[in-house]
C-alpha cells in the first residue's frame, strides 16, 4: 500500500476546469456524441432513468476527466420531495445498482463511510445517511447461525472534515481499515454537480471510489482501493453547484446570444478563457473557491435524499433476509 | 393593530429589484453622491468601521428602496474569523450602537426573537443566537430589588419557519406580544447581502423591523412596529447572496469589459433588461429564486457570528450590572 | 377564558405524591379492584394492549388524583425496539383510538403542539414528533378543492421550555391559539411514570390535556380546554422515572421483606412516611426533586417513538386521503 | 503493543461493585483514614478545592480499585452554573493540573478524543469538548516558524458509540493513532459517580486512561498506554449515577436508620448482600444495569463544563503564545 499522498490530478488538463462537476453524465458531450473508450447504457423506468457509463481504459479517462471504471446515476425529479411510494421504488432501483457493483458476497464485513461535515446542512449527507442505516458488526455474534444467511455485518463512521478533526480523512478511515479489516467500503458524499437542476435529483454510483477534491468540502487525498487497500464504492448526490459555474455558464449563455444575435464572432472569439476567469474572480471576490449554490430548502432535500440511499443500503447489504426480521436484531 | 396582511413592497419599482440586497448600505449610489432625504454618518475604529445610513423621509425611502428610519452597519474582515480579542471589541461597538436604538430604558422588557430554520446552516444565524444570550424573564422575581438596577427581564423566541409549522412567523409572534406584552422586540435574522465578501463581516441594526421578502427565508408578512404594535428593532448578518445576484453582476461585468475594451456600446445598449433576465433563468433554471449562494465554512462563520451578536445584545441589555453577577441568576 | 394561573393541584392530597406518574394505569389499585366513578375497558391485539381508563366524575377523579375524562393506554415492549412492521400496527391502534378521541371531524384545523426541551434528549419527545408529522396548514389553499377530501390542515409549533424562552409554555400556546384559531389542539410530551419497565413501552392518549406539573419538565400552568379555551388532546409516553420513586419503591420493598421474611410487623409500622422522606432527602441530596431515571440509549428510544407517534398521527389527521398522494403536496 | 482485548477487570473483587464509580475520591474511605499505597493531596482556592490521589503500587491499587496513578479531582459548585468569572479561574487550576500531567512538552502533537454518544445529552460531553477545542494540526505547517514557540499541533476525534458505529471505540482510536502517531493522548469522557452530588461539580483528571466499563456507556476495551502504546491521560466529569447506586443507597440508609432508631441489629445483620441486589432487581427491573439518574437541566450543565474543559484544555496546550494570537491562525 503507497503512502497517503495526493493523487496526480486526472481531471486537470480536461476541458471541465471551469467548471467542476463529480457527476460523470455531465463529462459527457451534450450532443450525444460518445469518447473512445466510453460506453453508455441507458435504462428507464416509471418513477427515474438510470445511465451507467463506463469508462474503459485511460483514453477514456482523459477524455473524461474520471478514472476508469463504472459510473451509474439514478435520476428523479422526485427524489428531492417527500414522496414515499417513489422514494421505495427509487431505494429498490438504487439497490440493484449497488448490487450489481459490490465485489463481495452477502457475508463479508462492508464499512460504510459518511463523508462531509455534519455541522453545515450541504455537505451532511454521508453523516446523515450513517446515523440512518442498520448497523449490525457488534450484534453479529449474537445471531443465531441458521439466522445469518442474509444478515451482512455492517460497520459504519463518519470521519468528520479536516477543519473539524486537523487529520485528513483518507488517514482516519484508513486506521480503522486496518483495524477493523472490511472487505470493501462504501463511502458516501455530498457532491457538486454543474448543473442547479440535478441538487436532489441524482444519484451516483461508481466502484472507482472520491478522488481529491471531490465533493462539497475539499479532499486533499482520495479515497480510493489505491490508497485503502480495498475496494472502494461511492454514492454521492449533488448537493451543490460552484459558484464559479454558475459565472462560467452565465458568461458562455450571454457570450453565445451575442454571437447568435448580433454576429459578433470575431471579437468574442479573440476574448480568452484567462479574460473570463478574470472577470469571475472580480465578481466573486477572492473567496470564490470557498462558495458554493444551494437551494434554500436545503434542509428537507437532506432529508429525503439520506432516507432513500440509507434505505437502498439496507435493502442491498442484507438481501436474504426480511426487512423486519432484520430489525428485530438492532437494539 | 391592523390585521396582518402583506404590506405594499417599496422595493418593487426600484432598479435594485435583480440584486436583492437586506442591506441599506448596498442600497446607496457607489459614486459616494448622496440621496435626497438620506443622511450618512461614518465611524472609524481600529477593528471596525461603522456607517450610520439614515432615510429621513419618503423621498430617500423610494430612492434606497427601504422604509424611513435608521440603518446602523458595522463592518470588520474579522467578524468571520474566530478572534477572540476583535469580537470582543465589535460587539462592544455592537452594545453601543444598539443602546442608541433602544426605545426604552434597562427595567424595560424585551422579547428576543429568533428568525430563521434552525435545520439549515446558512438560515440558522437567529435560532443560535436565542440560544447563547442571557434570558432572564423568569428569574426576575428571584432576584433581590436592590440587584435590580441593571438586570432587564429578557424573553426569547425561535419560531420556525413557515414550512416547519404551517403558521406565519409574524403571526406567532403577535400572539406571544400579546400575551407577553414586551416593551420592544429585537429581531435577529439571516441576510442576503449583494456581494460576497459582506457574508459574515456585516451587521446590520436597524428600528424599522423586518419587512416581507427579506432574510434568507421568505418571509411574507412584514415584522414591524405596524404588525406588531410594539417597536421592532432588528439585526442582521449576510449569509447568503442570492444566485440570481451572482449571475447578473456577472453579466453587468462582461458587459461592461466589451463596451470598454471593444467599443460595443451601440449594440450593448440595445440589450434590454428583460433579455438578460431570460438569460439567467435560462443558466439557473426554473428554481433559480430559491438559490443561495453561502460559503462552504458556513457553520463556522455561524458560531463566531452568533457569539458576537449574543456577547453584544447580553452588554446592551443589561448596562449597570455585571456581566458575572448577572451570570449568578441564571440556572 | 380565565387567566392563565396555576391550577389548584388535584393530587395533591392523594396517596401519590411520593411516586408522581403522569399515567392513569398507574393510577389504578393494583388489586385490580375498581374505584368508584372510573370505567376500564381493556382490550388486547397481537401487537400491543390497549386499556381506556374512564374517570366518570370528581368521586374518580379524587380517587384517581387525575380530573374527569378519557385515558387510553397501548402498550407495547417492542414500541421502544427498532422493528418496523410492529410499529406499523402500533400506530395503526393509535391512529383509531386516536381518533375516538378527536372532538371535530376531518376538515378541521389542529394545532400539534411538541412540549419539552430539544436540546436535553429524555425531554425532547415532543420537538422531535413535530419535527417529523406533516405540516400541511399553509399548502391548504393550494390543493385543489377535489382533492380536499381527505386533507386537513395542520399546524406545529415545538415552543420550548420556560428556562430556554423565559415565557410559560402555557403563554406561548395560548398566543399562538388566540392568532391561529385551531379547532383543537394536540399535545405531545415526554412523560414520567413510576415504573422503569414503562419506558419507551407505553403511549397514553387523553381528552384532558396537560396539567401543572407533568412531564419530564416543570409546566407551572396547564395546557387544557379551560386555559386555552378549546379542546386538548394529550399524547404521552414515559421516557423517565423521578429518582425519589425509585428511591421510595426500594423503601417499600425493603419493608415489604423485612415484614415478610422478620415478622417486624410492629415497628415498621411505626416509621413514618415523614421518616421515609427524609430518609430520601439524604441519599439524593437538596437537588432530588430534578433528578430523574432513564435508560443509557434513550437516543435510540426516542427516534423509534416519535417515528410511531408521527406516524400515527399522519393516519388520523387525514383519514380520506392516500399517504402517498398526500406526500406529493408537502413542500 | 498486545491485541484490543478486555483487561482483567481489577475493580470485581472490590467492595464497590454495586455502587460503581469513576472517580477515584469516591473509592478513598469516608473516615478519612488512609489505605496503604494511597497518597492524598489537597489544596484549596477560593473557587474550588484541587485532591491529588496517587496509587503509587499494586496494594494500593487492590485497595482503590483503581489502577496505579495519578487521580485528580477539582471540585466546584459553581461548575455547572453559568457563572463566567469562576469558569475561568476554574480553567485555570484545570490547565495547570493537566500540565502537571502531560508527558510531553509543548511542540508534541496531541491527540485528544470525545468519548460517548452526541445524541444522548448525558453522554455527550466528550464530543462537544471536541467540538470546542482549538483544532490546529492541519495549519501547523501554514504557520511561520518564529511564531511556533507555543504553538501545538492538536489533532481531534469524536469516535461515536458501539451501537452508532458498529465498531469498539477502542479500536478506531488504535487505528487513528497508528496513522497520526501522536505523542499522547488526552481522552474526555462523561463518568457516573456515586452520588448525585457530584453531578457536574467535579472534574477529575488521571494519568492512567479509560478502563473497561467506565463512564456512561459501556466500553468493553480500555482506551490506555497498554492498549494504545501512547500515555492516555483521561478527563472526566460526572453527569449520572447508576440507578442501582439509588437503589443500594437507599437500602443502606434504611438499614442503618432501623439499626440505630430500633436497634434491629442482629436481623439486619443476617440479610446477605444477595438479597439487597435481589430486592434491587425487583424493583428497578431487569434493565436496571442501563438505567442512570441525571438531573433535568443536563442541556445546561453540559454546555457549561464543556466550555471550561475546552478552555482550559487550550491554555494547557499552548502555554506560550497569547490566546488571541493563536486564534488568529484557526479558520
Amino acid at each position: 500500500m503507497r503512502p497517503l499522498e495526493p493523487e496526480p490530478d486526472i481531471s486537470a488538463a480536461a476541458e471541465f476546469s471551469e467548471v467542476r462537476s463529480d457527476l460523470a453524465l455531465e463529462a459527457l458531450p451534450i450532443s450525444g456524441e460518445r469518447f473512445p473508450g466510453v460506453r453508455v447504457e441507458e435504462d428507464e423506468t416509471n418513477v427515474c432513468r438510470v445511465t451507467r457509463v463506463i469508462v474503459e481504459n485511460e483514453i477514456g479517462a482523459i477524455r473524461m476527466g474520471k478514472p476508469p471504471g463504472q459510473y451509474v446515476t439514478i435520476e428523479s425529479s422526485e427524489l428531492k420531495r417527500t414522496n414515499r411510494s417513489v422514494h421505495e421504488q427509487i431505494a429498490t432501483v438504487f439497490a440493484r445498482e449497488l448490487c450489481r457493483l459490490m465485489p463481495y458476497g452477502p457475508d463479508s464485513l462492508v464499512l460504510i463511510v459518511g463523508l462531509g461535515n455534519w455541522n453545515a446542512t450541504p455537505d451532511a449527507l454521508g453523516p446523515r445517511v450513517v446515523n440512518d442505516v442498520l448497523i449490525t458488526r457488534h450484534l453479529y455474534d449474537q445471531v443465531p447461525v441458521e439466522k445469518r444467511g442474509g444478515l451482512r455485518p455492517v460497520a459504519a463512521l463518519a470521519p468528520g472534515v479536516l477543519g473539524l478533526t486537523g487529520i485528513e480523512t483518507g488517514e482516519i478511515i484508513r486506521g480503522v481499515v486496518e483495524r477493523v479489516r472490511p472487505a470493501f467500503i462504501i463511502a458516501i458524499d455530498a457532491l457538486a454537480s454543474r448543473s442547479t437542476q440535478r441538487i436532489g435529483t441524482t444519484i451516483q454510483l461508481t466502484d472507482t471510489g472520491i478522488h481529491p477534491g471531490s465533493g462539497v468540502g475539499n479532499k486533499r487525498v482520495g479515497i480510493t482501493t489505491d490508497t485503502l487497500g480495498v475496494p472502494v464504492l461511492a454514492i454521492g448526490v449533488p448537493t451543490v453547484v460552484h459558484a464559479r459555474t454558475i459565472a462560467w455558464d452565465t458568461i458562455e449563455a450571454l457570450v453565445a446570444q451575442l454571437r447568435y444575435s448580433y454576429k459578433l464572432f470575431s471579437i468574442l472569439d479573440e476574448m480568452q478563457r484567462d479574460d473570463k476567469r478574470r472577470l469571475i474572480d472580480e465578481v466573486l471576490g477572492p473567496t470564490v473557491g470557498d462558495l458554493m449554490v444551494t437551494p434554500k430548502e436545503i434542509d428537507v432535500l437532506i432529508n429525503e435524499v439520506s432516507r432513500v440511499v440509507a434505505g437502498g443500503l439496507n435493502v442491498a447489504l442484507h438481501p436474504d433476509i426480511d426487512a423486519d426480521e432484520l430489525a428485530r436484531y438492532v437494539h
